[in-house]
């Protein structure tokens, strides 16, 4: 069975995550269904280069998935495009992937954006894609404490309960905080990241951008490992899946 | 009683369009009922610098209203931002207008965007926010052909059925169409529009656009004042009201 690579949008407001769950539609319920009559009528098994959670968003999520039919890329791309719809998910780009490729573990680096809006009145057209956060951020403040967070770490203190990860080190490659006008921008790169690592450091970085915490505070919350010191777990909505990296590129159509 | 100038951004989403209407929610009606606390639980009759309708977005709506309570700038926006909850309306700024000022008639000019998203895939996070057009867009041969639309002339052309206007001459003094990235992005700026006019303007560019008339087209149909003979009313979700220019500026808090 022929291997595909699926470059992905969607907006993740309406989701219950990329994963299936009981409770409601997912992004990948929503792809498998779509994919299905290319495979037989049957309905095949994605596996996505990160599992995003409820309300977050993917511009370039990238998804496997094998199917019985042999299709050129385009053809491919148009037809998940026909019936995914009117759902907010659009395959960008289909590539066909070796055997051996996965898209979860052949990845060596996956990159997030966190948006916070920073003004006072609340979002109008940002809704859903912004955490709002009305008093004044120190976004320097922000960034300088977040320097310090880089490297290879044990990021215990910023995993969620529920994360299913054997251990939490990690190697965290990029976390940049730059002002953009109203906007607060956090971008993130990585191998892999934890369960909510990304929204945990978002969260803990606001509390120095609101100086309610020294630029010293996020890494002594590191150092310490505990989760229950650490900042809240920032708002999905603001965050967006960037893209995912390959050692062998891949041929996009 | 005062007047205030409110500066008003919202997703046209969900609304049958600025103005109230008995077939659902409007902008105004949510504005309207933010204030009535404000103006001794009488519901105000607010104006705004242009009539946007179903679907359109602003990012910088002029709004007038009159109210019987002096409040300070700031407090007012916080109130109508805490009652207009939880539709994505959210005013940006107020200021104390002089009482012969008008949102709509002292407005000098008016500016909007156009979006058209010009790719293969359909969108997904952009959804609402910009009009598909899958067929190569030739952005350079749209902007010269709506720099021969720009300066004083009768626009019946491109002015709706329904427009209540006397005349049809309008001063058209930006047509700007700028390709960035899979945006195809229209810029205009008028002293005021017809009803519909960007809209069937873009629609009309459009054809330029993809191919199927000369450069010299719009220009053609503009002489000809005959609305049968433009391009089609582009739809809603891509137009986006920006802001509205005043002689003597208002001192927004």
């Amino acid at each position: 069975m022929p291997r595909y690579a699926l470059l992905v949008a969607y907006d993740g407001a309406p989701f219950v995550g990329w994963q299936r769950q009981v409770n409601g539609l997912s992004v990948q319920q929503v792809l498998e269904e779509a994919a299905a009559p290319l495979n037989g009528g049957v309905t095949p098994q994605t596996v996505a280069s990160g599992r995003t959670d409820a309300g977050v968003h993917a511009e370039g999520q990238v998804v496997q998935v094998d199917l019985s039919l042999d299709l050129p890329p385009e053809r491919l791309r148009e037809a998940l495009n026909t019936r995914s719809r009117p759902h907010p998910v659009s395959v960008l780009s289909v590539a066909r992937a070796p055997e051996d490729w996965s898209a979860r573990f052949s990845a060596r680096g996956r990159a997030y954006r966190y948006r916070i809006l920073n003004r006072r009145p609340r979002p109008a057209l940002e809704i859903g894609r912004v955490w709002h956060v009305p008093q004044p951020l120190d976004a320097a403040a922000m960034h300088e404490a977040a320097q310090r967070l880089l490297g290879r770490h044990d990021f215990s203190a910023f995993r969620a309960a529920s994360c299913q990860a054997k251990d939490a080190l990690r190697t965290l490659d990029t976390l940049d905080v730059v002002r953009d006008g109203e906007l607060v921008v956090v971008w993130t790169a990585a191998r892999s990241f934890l369960h909510h690592q990304v929204r945990n450091l978002v969260g803990t970085l606001a509390e120095v951008g609101l100086g309610r915490r020294p630029v010293s505070w996020p890494r002594a919350v590191l150092d310490g490992r505990d989760r229950t010191k650490a900042g809240q777990t920032a708002p999905p909505d603001g965050l967006t899946f960037l893209r995912a990296e390959y050692p062998d590129p891949l041929d996009w159509c």
